[in-house]
């Protein structure tokens, strides 16, 4: 808008410029903004954030998704730097910052923390970092509701040094959550409203021992900015925020994707060659092996092919096609899965479906290369027999491509992860049993 | 917490409560708990729907994501009813619920709306709806920032009809965007506080042509609740919500989920058999084109195999396993393109990575290979031409992997569509190649 600068206008600010200047120009800048330029220009990261005032560099700090890259940037800075920083961020930023660093690194940045804070944090890393207690913060603002409008909007203009978010949180003395309050019911009601009329008592929480992807599904469900985080009690713990809850979703795609492409969910697209290596290879001895079975019934027919030399030509059509179709199904199931779709209620209509359409794509794709086969051979023994191991493999890749997913998800596995795998098998082994099993009960006319 | 109710008792209030009671109890349900019942008892819900008032009814079928099930919704209820819920219904939603409907249908819709909002809703159908314009709301708060903030708190009490959202947008009489103020920023500060001290200049807005895409990523990177839409001269058009943005994001991971799985990518759980066999179809045909293709290559050398018959055995897993190398690598490289990773920065170093796994990949697996084709078959030149080949299309699958979606999306074409296809092309073909080829070549040595 009016105020808009280039980034290279900002850089060259934030270099050259007096401190009056910068703290003038920062003021409306998105620490996202300045976390671009640091990523541009990787040489200059020190000179470029020694001149910004410690809440900046933290907020530029807690915008850095990847933590290593986190620490790296706060360790640019002295000790007694570092001291300040670390007191401008979120304890949760903190607590994710130190997850994953060793023991005597993270006991470093502790040391670093004044005591109060340095509490919070240790509590925070009990959390399983998967779980909602691993995701949640602990800064939000929780009152009595004994006032009036007026006299809460009193009370936050004084105690702005929280970062005061949505939702305003009611506890009792002993700290249990009773209700909630909007901001925006706050703003819309006349001073004199008693903050008891505005609280919703019939609060949503979320358990600190509950599954990330759980949690992210009540907000999509509900759609909340915030959430309260509570033990078995209802003692009120901490509050999470639906920017990490975007962050979650992405992830969970990104692993489910992942899963489903043969890599562990984990790998990304900057992954070390051995981190990729690690990620790859289990899969790839793992779809061997199972290679080498589907191969043992190939080898079963040897006697068959060596007479009927294009069976080998025509059977990888028969195995591949079926592979791509129980690939079909099962990714359409395990998305559906994953999120949450299928109920009790649907799964038999859904398995049904997925005969129908193994059916109907199996007598298309089976006439299909029962013609061409016939044609090509010049024989409608040899055009019958592909047609028919077709169209046999094709419906059986689609109640594999149903079943297995959800046989995976009875047994608590994650679908994504080895659906591939089993349903490739079924057409592979299926799929050379059955062409290269009709090719020797038909040898005969196929001569 | 206190005031939970089973959603058994909630239903049972709805069918048999008395206005009175419903009223009460409902006050502080969410909608999407109302919905959950509706789902669960599909022969109740006219009669549930029947004893809410219009305004709960409309929340329930905005909270409804299918935009069918919206419309079945809203047509239980006799012409004049429906009037009353549209009117309490949000102009995008009504813009959502009938862009899908029948011309006939729509008009009949948006005749039963008053001139007002049905200009609103005729505007906002003109823009894509998967661009910023399409998925944004009218509903916002504009204001001119010349009072304090207590005048402009006085201002929203008594402005409540607007759904008050977080951020109040100040514009210029020509409704030119001119700033921001979160409404955290008003309940900080001071009563006496100038509006335009607590307002952003520096507005970051996504223009009403902008693809969802886009507009997820921006709201992702800054971590924004809402972002006003502008047209090319700042005009304040609309806003967009998080909770869109969510939805978008979810989709859009399933999009490249269904795309990677080779079917189409409006395919979902509950679509119907013939939506299903025609989204699936399509791909099924590609890919049988691409089969014939390969299976053309192992034609061609069906002199060699008519001698050697044990390498139709093993020929499937050297495509094969070539095929499921290149598919993690293409994984690994659409999911990076799809989050906007990959940069001029990174793209050779991800490259030569890629060839470094298929290289390292390709020698372990190859060895594997080598060595028990040599023991199956108790030659050494069989395990030497099976190594070789499987070592080559492990290599040559990881670099296709990674150059066909880049190449793909330099054309602009989703790299998550086609890349599947062209890559199990690729090693199939070379697979066969390799194989066969280098097979006939020491020929004397495998009989």
């Amino acid at each position: 808008m009016i105020d808009t600068i280039t980034s290279d206008e900002l850089k060259d600010i934030l270099l050259n410029g007096t401190p009056e200047t910068i703290k003038k120009v920062i003021t409306n800048i998105h620490p996202a903004d300045i976390l671009d330029i640091l990523h541009e220009d990787e040489d200059s990261i020190k000179a470029l954030m020694d001149n910004l005032p410690n809440d900046v560099v933290a907020s530029i700090i807690e915008e850095e998704d990847d933590e290593d890259d986190q620490y790296d940037l706060l360790k640019l800075f002295s000790d007694a730097k570092q001291k300040e920083i670390l007191d401008e961020m979120s304890n949760d930023e903190i607590t994710d910052l130190i997850g994953e660093l060793e023991e005597d690194e993270k006991q470093a940045i502790l040391d670093k923390m004044d005591k109060e804070d340095k509490e919070d944090v240790e509590r925070l890393l009990t959390f399983d970092p998967d779980t909602a207690g691993g995701i949640m913060t602990t800064e939000y603002i929780s009152i009595r509701a004994r006032n009036t409008v007026e006299k809460t909007l009193k009370f936050l203009q004084e105690n702005t040094e929280e970062d005061t978010t949505y939702y305003l949180y009611v506890v009792d003395p002993q700290n249990i959550l009773k209700g909630v309050v909007s901001l925006r019911d706050i703003v819309t009601s006349s001073f004199d409203t008693a903050m008891l009329d505005i609280t919703n008592t019939n609060v949503k929480t979320v358990l600190y021992n509950e599954d990330q992807e759980e949690v992210a599904k009540k907000f999509q469900k509900y759609g909340f900015i915030m959430m309260p985080v509570v033990d078995e009690m209802d003692h009120l713990l901490g509050v999470i925020e639906f920017d990490d809850i975007i962050d979650i979703i992405q992830e969970e795609s990104t692993e489910d994707i992942n899963l489903l492409g043969g890599v562990n969910s984990e790998e990304r697209l900057d992954s070390s060659v051995g981190e990729s290596v690690k990620s790859r290879i289990p899969w790839l001895i793992v779809n061997l092996f199972t290679a080498v079975m589907a191969a043992s019934v190939v080898s079963f027919f040897e006697g068959t092919i060596a007479q009927v030399v294009t069976l080998a030509t025509v059977m990888p059509i028969v195995t591949g096609m079926g592979g791509n179709a129980g690939t079909q199904s099962l990714t359409i199931v395990v998305r559906g899965l994953s999120l949450g779709e299928m109920s009790k209620e649907n799964a038999t209509w859904i398995m049904l479906k997925e005969v129908a359409v193994g059916f109907c794509s199996g007598v298309i794709i089976g006439i299909i290369v029962a013609l061409g086969s016939m044609l090509f051979e010049g024989n409608p023994v040899f055009g019958l027999v592909t047609g028919l191991a077709m169209f046999l493999n094709m419906i059986l890749a689609n109640i594999a491509g149903y079943f297995i997913p959800v046989i995976l998800e009875k047994f608590h596995i994650d679908p994504a992860l080895a659906s591939g795998v089993f349903v490739t098998t079924v057409t592979d082994v299926l799929g050379f049993f059955f062409f290269l099993g009709l090719a020797t009960v038909f040898l005969p006319y196929l001569i």
